[in-house]
């Protein structure tokens, strides 16, 4: 478990690290749809210990971001497959991708591309809004309490905005 | 710096997860966002130890995502904002979340919803196609080598494509 500040905090953001925060986790993930489905696989690309990797392997199966098909019955071994659950963290992975494309792209453009596979064309992580459908910048974007209401989180600082950082901190100061 | 299973292998998820990857850097960049900028304002929300709270921002800060401001002088005391390199990572923080809403979420809506400035709709994460335009599945996505070429990874596995996942691992295979 991750610390956190308030013990009835509820944020979604801890809770999947919780899940794919371990170091290593997430290039498993990648490796994963990237077609690696066995133990040797992984370890050969990730070049980690047997135990880490093992450890890593047991715990996205035991969160059902993978799961354990047998392919060999005698004796008896397993490929770790993604599971619907596991895929949908695509998302995180492209924009990983991306942010790393990005900054420490300083020669020749990305290593890997993302492809959609009905027209080959390139697919971006893009944040959109559902209420005007526009394509939404990083620095257009705060947030608010969800549904669930209290969580004790400092209200948003809006990027760009004439509240001073400090402001919005003294918040939750003392 | 990971380990990575060849020492010319360039992967942007792998750089980005240099600088973001280690336990809580993405959870201090959360609190960037929501605007947290100082010191005990981090230790207390996180609830981590002083010194690896230092060191994960002095790393911050070393790789231009987070830069200081002194906001008192006698002592001197800084604020940590986020640079714009470092607010290009929305994009990686709204898709953790959107997976931890989807998947932790038992009880009553998101803690969070991320917000549009502009318009109060609510922002998603969306990979989108550049080429056809439309929202794309995670299902629907492949990868290919990009411009860079060489990098030494397995072809990628089509979502429900035909070929079984154990022949795009055997490339790789001994």
């Amino acid at each position: 478990m991750l610390g956190r500040s308030y013990d009835d905090q509820v944020c979604s953001i801890a809770r999947t690290l919780e899940v794919v925060g371990e170091r290593w986790t997430l290039l498993i993930v990648r490796d994963a749809l990237l077609g690696t489905t066995r133990f040797d696989g992984f370890l050969r690309r990730l070049g980690i210990a047997r135990n880490v990797l093992t450890g890593r392997l047991n715990a996205l199966v035991q969160h059902e971001v993978l799961e354990r098909r047998p392919y060999r019955h005698r004796p008896l071994r397993y490929e770790y497959h993604l599971t619907p659950k596991g895929r949908e963290l695509t998302p995180v992975i492209i924009s990983l991708m991306e942010w790393g494309d990005r900054y420490f792209d300083g020669d020749g453009g990305p290593p890997r591309v993302a492809e959609h596979l009905d027209c080959g064309g390139h697919v971006e992580a893009r944040l959109v809004c559902e209420v005007c459908g526009r394509a939404v910048a990083a620095a257009e974007v705060s947030s608010r309490p969800g549904r669930r209401g209290g969580a004790p989180m400092p209200m948003p600082l809006p990027a760009g905005s004439l509240v001073p950082a400090h402001a919005a901190e003294s918040k939750t100061g003392p």
